[in-house]
């Protein structure tokens, strides 16, 4: 832990000038204002340290709540291939865990019942020096796959972070970092009708996968009282509205792993359907959502995020927002700042494959740029204004395709040099 | 045209020593026999001319059968985003095409009422030319698309086509070409039980498409006479085992066409059913496929060919390949010459999402290396020759997945440093 920012658990945490909800397209939550980052809610408690997994820095984390009545939610990849620690957790008490295990450089994949057995070992080794029984325990392993992941260090490394469980997730945080620049968290207190309550995450990823580096995974904090159903919805909702709806490669990993625990410590109890919950729910779907935009930024070799927007008939906008942000003509013209529509009206007729005719309206930063499938003409004055926005750090695209009732979004980075050579150059 | 090979369509015409079935992975013909490319079958003329439309270089064909009785098959994109030329050549008269009109620059793509009034000028002018219904002519652009194709240019260049078509396709095969590094073509005689006749084709293509500067086109010419309904039928089947089995970046154009011509020429009837069919069926399925690998081979920026073979449910078999040969992970360890297996079990988990167990396997150049979805413990020499097979130009990865009966396979490039930069860098 970093000892500078060991008080920052304690109540007199200090608000943070610059802001974490840096995108345009997160509402900065109005119930909520901003601690140093790496506060965790009251009842929670965190370490992360150097178990040798990797070359150097922390790579081992465990958190944990101390209270009894902790209730939880979790949500895993749905790629028919998992990790053993997501086969693991999977049949743990999902509405009960009390603590999580992490670490990064291995994400135990594909390694058989050898694998299987180290994530067993490293629950049970969790468990007995948390005093809690093994299906309370979540595992999250992100990095390498289909190599082994050395047991002994990451259980040596849990000893070691249980021993040294301080008030704050600032080096958790670092722990399961792989291919990340840098960490990726928040600490926010909400003032709800019913008291003060504190939410807090830790995320990391850099890719929705590249296998042997990295993974995406976020852990979620609160001392406010939740009952397990109502934490569960809360949870499914914001994540379906921020981490599923990111993408760095359209790669899926078999390792993806988002943990909510819910300590009650605050005493301020959120009942469903009640503004509590509506004010907590906001400011969890800005916090996730943040954090989801923090993962695209910071994708393997980022430099662009853009937004696709498509509304049209229900079955037709997830298809066509995945074409755009997933084409690699998209993601290269979005790197070199180049508003070309012709690609995105490509990869969604590629979409829309088999229905005539194409009757498609595009807007790239507010200008209107084909109607009805048909490039606009555009003035010298309004080509330069469009230049000149995409070459912004977010860009946002506008479709609307046949249809009506359905509406998405997909936030995807860039495809740049430095992916190509992250992925290519230095992978074995 | 180029002078130099002019009497290359004679029929002293020579066998060419250095093969064009270069690919391990397409059989010879064993009726066949090579002549120079460009050397054309009995019947038709064919011309390239540089009508300004590209800063430099041929960038308009023509190529006419003069034989009355010409019988044509075709195949068009099914982006639901399609060029005028696809759009006009679809209602043509496609069994009966006499002559197409190529030119590459601008694929005439989103352009509205002007894009279709300019191919509908330019089938008109080349129908004037040749003497013919202007339903008989067959349209093919390749180029920047949502840009305005010169008409003008255009129709002078057809003139001038027409006006020095010749007995060879050199300089046809060139003015077809966009980010292409060279021609692809080939031209073969076969011994057929009934007699002699030559099969030609010429094809470009760099990118399933890069917008602006690419797309798949290919001309197929015999002086084999075969009723129209078997051109389709052979065409048609040839063309899903070649290059609907093809991808460079995952990318549908909008203005991939196929055109196969048979002038009759030769005298030599292909009924169905007939030995003549089965073996002008070989060489036509040998000759697209090898065409289709040096589409692959002359990616945007490719440096090596992946193929990947997966046998299963019938159902399952084309999402785990296109997931496989798309995968940007796949195509970057391609590059890197690393068999990052951990990669291609994760796309084909991806594509397998929700069914469990994931009972996979997973061979790389006739290494297994993954069983029941586990990795298998390699001897150092068997990773040290897995390594050596990986770095050739040509790799192999077989996939086992739940199920049989289905069986699909899939050429794809690698993801290299070239490919973002053509399409990041010059593409504005």
């Amino acid at each position: 832990m970093s000892a500078a920012h060991a008080s920052a658990g304690g109540s007199a945490a200090a608000a943070v000038a610059s802001g974490f909800f840096r995108s345009r397209w997160v509402e900065r939550p109005p119930s909520a204002h901003e601690l140093e980052p790496g506060t965790l809610p009251q009842g929670f408690r965190a370490a992360g340290v150097a178990a040798g997994l990797k070359p150097r820095g922390l790579d081992v984390g465990v958190l944990v709540s101390d209270e009894p009545g902790t209730t939880s939610a979790a949500r895993f990849t749905t790629n028919a291939l998992v990790g053993a620690p997501v086969a693991v957790s999977s049949e743990a008490a999902l509405d009960l865990l009390r603590a999580v295990v992490a670490n990064s450089a291995y994400a135990n994949v594909s390694d058989g019942e050898r694998g299987m057995a180290t994530a067993r070992e490293s629950q049970a080794a969790a468990a007995d020096l948390l005093d809690l029984p093994a299906e309370q325990i979540g595992l999250a392993s992100t990095g390498k796959i289909a190599v082994e992941l050395p047991g002994e260090r990451l259980i040596d490394g849990i000893a070691t972070a249980v021993a040294n469980l301080g008030p704050d997730a600032l080096d958790f945080s670092e722990a399961i970092l792989s291919t990340d620049r840098g960490p990726k968290r928040a600490s926010l207190e909400l003032a709800l009708p019913s008291g003060t309550v504190r939410l807090a995450a830790q995320a990391k990823g850099a890719g929705m996968i590249s296998p042997r580096f990295a993974t995406m995974l976020c852990f979620v904090q609160t001392d406010a009282a939740l009952d397990a159903e109502t934490l569960d919805l809360l949870t499914g909702v914001c994540v379906k509205r921020s981490f599923d709806r990111i993408s760095v490669d359209g790669q899926l990993s078999t390792s993806d792993t988002v943990y909510a625990l819910a300590s009650g410590a605050s005493g301020v109890r959120v009942e469903q359907q009640t503004e509590d919950e509506l004010r907590f729910g906001e400011a969890l779907d800005a916090l996730l959502r943040q954090l989801a935009l923090e993962v695209v930024g910071d994708g393997e070799g980022a430099t662009r995020v853009g937004r696709v927007v498509v509304r049209g008939a229900d079955e037709l906008v997830e298809p066509v927002a995945r074409a755009v942000a997933d084409s690699p003509l998209v993601k290269t013209a979005l790197l070199g700042a180049d508003p070309n529509f012709g690609r995105i009206l490509q990869a969604t007729g590629q979409a829309l494959a088999g229905r005539a005719p194409f009757v498609v309206d595009l807007d790239i930063e507010g200008h209107r740029v084909a109607s009805a499938g048909q490039e606009l003409e555009l003035s010298a004055a309004e080509w330069q204004a469009l230049e000149r926005a995409v070459a912004r750090p977010e860009v946002e695209i506008e479709l609307t395709v046949p249809g009506s009732g359905g509406e998405t979004e997909v936030f995807f980075s860039d495809l740049t040099h430095d992916y190509v050579s992250i992925n290519a150059d230095y992978s074995t």
